[in-house]
C-alpha cells in the first residue's frame, strides 16, 4: 500500500480547475419541471418568466375623486373656475376604480367645490392626472427573471400579478449518500443496543443532508455500507440508478479498508485520487458514465471542507446557479499561525468584532474536531505557497455566521468557567440577538487580551501571593494605561478531582508525588496553575517530581476528562468540572472569579445585556448555584474600577 | 371619515418602540416540541443542548502501528534502541482501533523496525503518543448549542456524534393570512373566468407566505374575504382559534370599505392605527385576547415593507431569535433625492459596485410598484427629520442581495434597448454568477454615468447631426479624459408605434401636429428624443404644435404601453416594442446602438462574460433577430476606442 504524500498530489488549484472543466463537460444543468408559482419559491428558473398582462391592466382612480376629461379643465383657475355638470362630464369615483370610458383624468375630492348637480375646479388637468395607469407596474411581455435565477418571495407575487400561474424550475439534484465503515452504527442502533469500541456513530450523512438541503439539492442517504469492495460497489450501483450525483463517505484513503478508490476504478473514471489540502487529502472524484461520484474523506471537518470546497460545485451545474458563499470580512490575526508549505489549508477560526476591528484567532486544526467547527466563526485559506503567518497580520476571513452576528457577539477571552456557558444560554434567552464567545487561554491571557484590544471581557482569578489580593494587582501592573471596571462573576472552590471512589486514596497535594500518581496539570499562566505552584511552594513540593506536570489541558472539563478517561489519576480544577462527569472532588481553596471590562465598552448594547444578566437575572443566578461550588454573593458587584 | 395625516401619526420610532414594548409583554416564545435531531436542521433550541457521551467516548489509535506501554520506551534511542515484544509489548493497530487495556501509546509504524517476534525502537514516547484520547473532540456534559439557537448542518452532526437523538425545538409560529377586497381573484379563478375590471388579482398572501416560510413560520392562508364587515369578522374569529398571529391584508386604510380598524377595534385592543412611514402608513397592529392582529396595507410594496418592519418581529418573538436582516453597505447616492419632513421613508434603491463603491440610485418610489421591488438591491431608510439628500451623499443600504452578487453584477445605465433583457438572460445562462442592472436614463445619462464612474457599461445610440456620425462625437466631445472602447451591440429600425390597423390612419412625422392625434415622447437625453427632434427640424415642425410632446417614458415599452392602453396614439420606438405589444410599426430609419466600456473595466471578469456572449455567441445573436427589428452584423465590433 502506497502511502500518499502531498508533494505527489494535485495542488488544490490545479485540482479544481480539472474537477471544473469535467463537470462543465460531462454534465449539464437539469432538466425542467412545472410548478405552480404559488410553489416556486427558493426553485430555479429553467427560463426567462415574461409578463402575460400588464399590472394594472385597466386605468383607475389613483384618488377618492372625480372622473373627468382633461380637455374639460383646460380653461380653468382660481379667478375663472369651472363648473363640470356631474354625470355627463365628472362621475364620482373611487381609489381603484376603473376609469369610465372616454375619461382621462381624477380629480380629487378635495380639490373640489361640490354644488347641487355640478362641480367648480380651479385649475387645469393634465391627462392622466391621479390616474393609476395600465402597464404602470409591469408592462405585458417584459421580462420578470431571467432563467438560472433563484425566485424570492416577491418575484412569487410579480409573477401572479403578470398573470402567470405555472413557471418552469430546475429539478432538484437527487444526490445519493454512501456512509462507508463496518464500525459505523446509527443513533438508533446504538441507543437500542448500546455502544461498544470499536463502534462509531455515524452522522456525517446527516451533516451532508443538511448542507444539500440548504443549497436547494435533495440527499438521499442509503443503508450503511460495510468496508467490503463488493458490498461498496453493489451500494454504489443501486444509488447510480436513482442520483444525480453520488456520494461516498469515507474509504477514500490509503487504508487495507479503503475501497472507494479501487471501485471507483473499476467502474468508470477517476479524475481526482486525493488533492494537496487539508483537511481532505484523501478526497476522490470520478465519473461513472456521465454521473460523478465523490469519494469524501471521513473526519468531519474533512468531509465539510470537501462539500463546501467540491461537492457544491456539482449542486451548482446541476441547478445552473451559483451559491451563496457567505460574507468575508478582513481581520487582524490574534497570534502566529504555522503553514505546511505546498498544502492549501483550510483553517477554523474564531472572530470577534472588537472596537472597529475584526480579530481572527485560529481554532483546533485537527480534521477529527467537529466542535471547533461547531464553535468556529469562519474559515481562513493558508495558501500552499504560504510560510506561516505573524501576529497581527491582516487576514481574509469566509464567514459562516454574518457581520451582524459578530458585531453582536461579546468576546470573552480568558480563563475558563463552567458559568460561562450558562451566561451564554441565559443571554440567548433574554436576548436572542446577542452572542457570547468565549477563548480559554488562561486569566493571564485574558488580560493581555484587554490590554491587546483583542477582547470585549476577560475572565480572571489570578491570586497575587504577596498580598494575597485576587486580580487588582495583577490589573494594576499589567494595563495602567487602561479604564478598566472590574465586576465579580463567582466564588468558587478549587480542588483535586479524583476518580469516583477514589481509587488511588489521594489526600491532598503532598499525594502528587507518590510513583503510582499521575497528575494532569494546566496551561501556564491559567490561574489554576498558579494557584497549583503556590501550593507546591508553600509546601515546598518540586515539580519535576509529579508525574504529568507537564501534561497541558485548557480547560477544567479537560482535567475532568483526563482523569473520568483514566489518562490520568488526579487533576486540579472546579467543582463543577468534578460533578460534571461525576468525579470525586477535594476542596482546596475558594477563589474569585472576575469579569475584567474595559470602560470603553461598557455602553455597548451587548454588554449592557451581558451585565443586565448577570446584575438581575435570579433565575441565572440559581442555575449557577445548582452547578454546585459555587456562591453568588457578589454576583455582578464593581470589585474595582481604574 | 377623518383622513389620517402624518403628523396626527406616531413616528416610526414611537410606534415600534410601542409595538416592541407590547409584544414583549403580551405574547413569549412558543412552547417546544420533541423532534429527531436528523430532522432539525433550521429549527430553533427550546432549551440548551448537553453532550450525553464524549466523543471519541474510547482511546483510540491516530496512526496505524503498534500499541505499547509508554513506560516501556523510555530508556530508547538512537544509540540504545529497545526491544519489545509482539503480543506482550506491542500490538498490531490500526487508525481507529480501541487500544488495548492497559496500553497508552501508539508508534507508528514507519518509526519501528520489525524482526520476527518483536520490534526494535529508536526513542521514547510519552503517554498518549499518536492516541486519539477519549473527549478529544467533546466531552460528555459540555453545552454543544445554547437555547433560541438556529441549528445548523454541523450542529445536526454534533448532537448526533455526542449521542443525541431528538431535541426541543420551538414549534413554528401559525401565522395566519386573510386576504380582503371584493375585487380580488385568485389566479386560477381569473384563468377559468377572465379578469374584468375591476377584478384584481390577489398575490399579497403568497409574498406573505414566502416571506414567512423564509423566516421559519408556518403561514396558512384563508379564502379571500370580501370587504364586509362581518365578512371579515368571521374570518378573522375563526383564523384566531388556529393561529397564533394573524395578518389582514388590506382594508387597514380609513376608506368606506376598509373595515380592518372596526373590526379589531371591537374585539381587541388597537395599539398602533397608521404609522408615519412611507409605504406602509395605514399599517395596524392590535391584540385579541394575546393573539396578535396586523392589519397590513394593501398595495404591494407597503405589504412587503409592513412585514420587514413589524411582522417579522412577531416571528423571532414566537421563536426567540433574532432573524437575519442581509448585509448592508455604505454607498454614494448617485443623484439627489427629496424627502418628506415628518415622515420615515424607504426608498428601494439599484446598488451598483463600479471600482471600489458602491453607487446608489434611488428607484421608483410609488406603492404600487411591485417590479421596482424586485428590480431593488436594497433600501435606503429616509429619517423623519431628513430634508433630502444630495447626489455624491454617503447613504447606508440595507441589501436584498449579497455584496458578492453585487460585485458580479455588471452596471449598465443608458439608452434603453430590449436586447438588454435578452443579453442579461444569456449572461445567467452561460455565466450563472454574472448579473446584469441596466438602469434606463437615456444614451446621454449614460455616456454621463461613464464620466462620473457611476456604470461598467453605457448602451448609445447618438446621432450627430453635423456628421451623421453616432455617438463617437459625443464621446469625444463629452468624455475626452477617459479611455473607453466602443462595441456594436446592434443596428435597429426605429419608427412610428401606433395602435394594430393603425386607425387614426398615421402615416409620418407630419401627422404628430393633427388635432385628433395625442403623442407620447420619450425623456430629454435619449437618442429616440434626439432622432424624432432632428425629424422635426428638417421638416420645420414646431414641437409645441405636438399634443403630448411634453409627456414622456422612459423607455421603448413605456411608449408602447402608452399606444397600447389608449393614453397615446402614436409613439417614436423600436420594432421590437411594437411587436412585443402586438401594436403597427412604420419605420423611420435605421441606427447603431453601441455598448460604451471605460478600458479599465475591460478586464473585468464580469466584462469579460458579458464580451464573451456578445462576440461569440451564436444562439444569443439569433434570439435577438428573433425579437424583429435587429441586424446582428456588427455584433462585439469595435467600432471606436480612445
Amino acid at each position: 500500500m502506497e502511502k500518499k504524500v502531498f508533494h505527489a498530489l494535485l495542488s488544490l488549484d490545479e485540482a479544481l480547475k480539472l474537477f471544473n472543466s469535467s463537470i462543465e463537460e460531462k454534465i449539464s444543468p437539469l432538466e425542467s419541471e412545472t410548478v405552480k408559482v404559488e410553489n416556486s419559491l427558493s426553485r430555479v428558473t429553467a427560463e426567462p418568466v415574461f409578463a402575460k398582462v400588464s399590472s394594472p391592466y385597466f386605468h383607475s382612480a389613483a384618488m377618492d375623486g372625480y372622473a373627468v376629461r382633461s380637455f374639460d379643465t383646460f380653461s380653468a383657475s382660481e379667478s375663472n373656475p369651472v363648473e363640470l355638470k356631474l354625470g355627463s362630464q365628472a362621475i364620482w369615483i373611487e381609489t381603484g376604480d376603473p376609469l369610465p370610458e372616454d375619461f382621462d383624468a381624477v380629480i380629487p375630492i378635495e380639490e373640489v367645490t361640490q354644488k347641487d348637480d355640478t362641480i367648480e375646479i380651479y385649475r387645469s388637468y393634465p391627462p392622466y392626472h391621479d390616474v393609476r395607469c395600465v402597464g404602470e407596474d409591469i408592462v405585458a411581455t417584459e421580462m420578470i427573471i431571467p432563467e438560472n435565477h433563484l425566485i424570492s418571495p416577491v418575484e412569487v407575487g410579480a409573477m401572479l400579478a403578470s398573470g402567470i400561474s405555472e413557471v418552469k424550475v430546475r429539478k432538484k439534484p437527487v444526490i445519493g449518500i454512501i456512509p462507508t465503515g463496518s464500525e459505523l452504527v446509527s443513533i438508533y442502533e446504538a441507543q437500542e443496543k448500546g455502544l461498544t469500541p470499536p463502534q462509531l456513530l455515524e452522522y456525517n450523512s446527516q451533516v451532508l443532508k443538511g448542507l444539500l438541503l440548504k443549497d436547494g439539492a435533495l440527499p438521499k442517504i442509503y443503508p450503511i455500507a460495510k468496508d467490503e469492495e463488493n458490498t461498496v460497489k453493489k451500494a454504489l450501483l443501486s444509488a447510480l440508478e436513482e442520483c444525480d450525483a453520488v456520494f461516498i463517505n469515507a474509504g477514500s484513503g490509503y487504508g487495507k479498508e479503503d475501497f472507494t478508490y479501487k471501485v471507483l476504478s473499476s467502474l468508470g473514471e477517476v479524475i481526482l485520487n486525493g488533492v494537496a489540502m487539508k483537511p481532505g487529502k484523501p478526497f476522490i472524484a470520478a465519473f461513472v458514465k456521465n454521473t460523478p461520484v465523490l469519494g469524501i474523506p471521513g473526519y468531519p471537518v474533512s468531509t465539510f471542507f470537501s462539500y463546501l470546497i467540491f461537492g457544491r460545485r456539482l449542486v451548482e451545474r446541476f441547478l445552473g446557479i451559483k451559491l451563496y458563499e457567505g460574507e468575508e470580512v478582513k481581520g487582524i490575526l490574534s497570534r502566529q499561525l504555522s503553514s505546511k508549505i505546498g498544502v492549501d489549508e483550510f483553517v477554523r477560526v474564531k472572530v470577534g468584532k472588537v472596537g472597529d476591528k475584526y480579530i481572527v484567532s485560529p481554532a483546533g486544526r485537527g480534521a477529527g474536531l467537529l466542535m471547533s467547527l461547531v464553535r468556529a466563526d469562519g474559515y481562513i485559506r493558508l495558501e500552499k505557497s504560504c510560510e506561516g503567518l505573524s501576529a497581527g497580520q491582516e487576514v481574509k476571513v469566509h464567514l459562516f455566521r454574518t457581520r451582524k452576528e459578530l458585531e453582536n457577539t461579546v468576546v470573552c477571552i480568558g480563563s475558563h468557567d463552567n458559568t460561562l456557558d450558562v451566561l451564554y444560554n441565559f443571554l440567548r434567552k433574554r436576548h436572542p440577538e446577542v452572542s457570547l464567545s468565549s477563548s480559554h487561554v488562561g486569566s493571564m491571557g485574558g488580560i493581555i487580551a484587554i490590554k491587546k484590544g483583542e477582547a470585549h471581557i476577560a475572565g480572571t482569578h489570578l491570586l497575587d501571593e504577596a498580598t494575597g489580593e485576587y486580580n487588582i494587582p495583577f490589573i494594576k501592573k499589567l494595563i495602567p494605561e487602561k479604564s478598566v471596571v472590574l465586576v465579580n462573576l463567582v466564588y468558587r472552590v478549587q480542588g483535586l478531582i479524583v476518580k469516583r471512589g477514589n481509587p488511588k486514596n489521594i489526600k491532598g497535594i503532598e499525594d502528587l508525588t507518590r510513583e503510582d500518581v499521575t497528575f494532569v496539570n494546566r496551561q501556564g499562566g491559567s490561574g489554576t496553575r498558579l494557584l497549583l505552584d503556590k501550593c507546591l511552594r508553600e509546601r515546598g513540593i518540586d515539580p519535576s517530581k509529579i508525574k504529568g506536570y507537564e501534561v497541558e489541558e485548557y480547560t477544567h472539563m479537560g482535567v475532568a476528562q483526563a482523569v473520568a478517561s483514566g489518562r490520568a489519576d488526579v487533576g486540579l480544577g472546579i467543582y463543577a468540572a468534578a460533578k460534571a462527569l461525576d468525579l470525586e472532588f477535594i476542596p482546596l481553596a475558594e477563589e474569585r472569579y472576575d469579569l475584567l471590562i474595559p470602560k470603553e465598552f461598557l455602553n455597548l448594547p451587548t454588554i449592557q445585556a451581558l451585565l443586565d444578566v448577570i446584575r438581575s437575572d435570579e433565575e441565572f443566578k440559581e442555575a449557577v448555584r445548582s452547578l454546585g461550588g459555587y456562591d453568588t454573593r457578589d454576583m455582578g458587584k464593581v470589585i474595582y474600577e481604574s
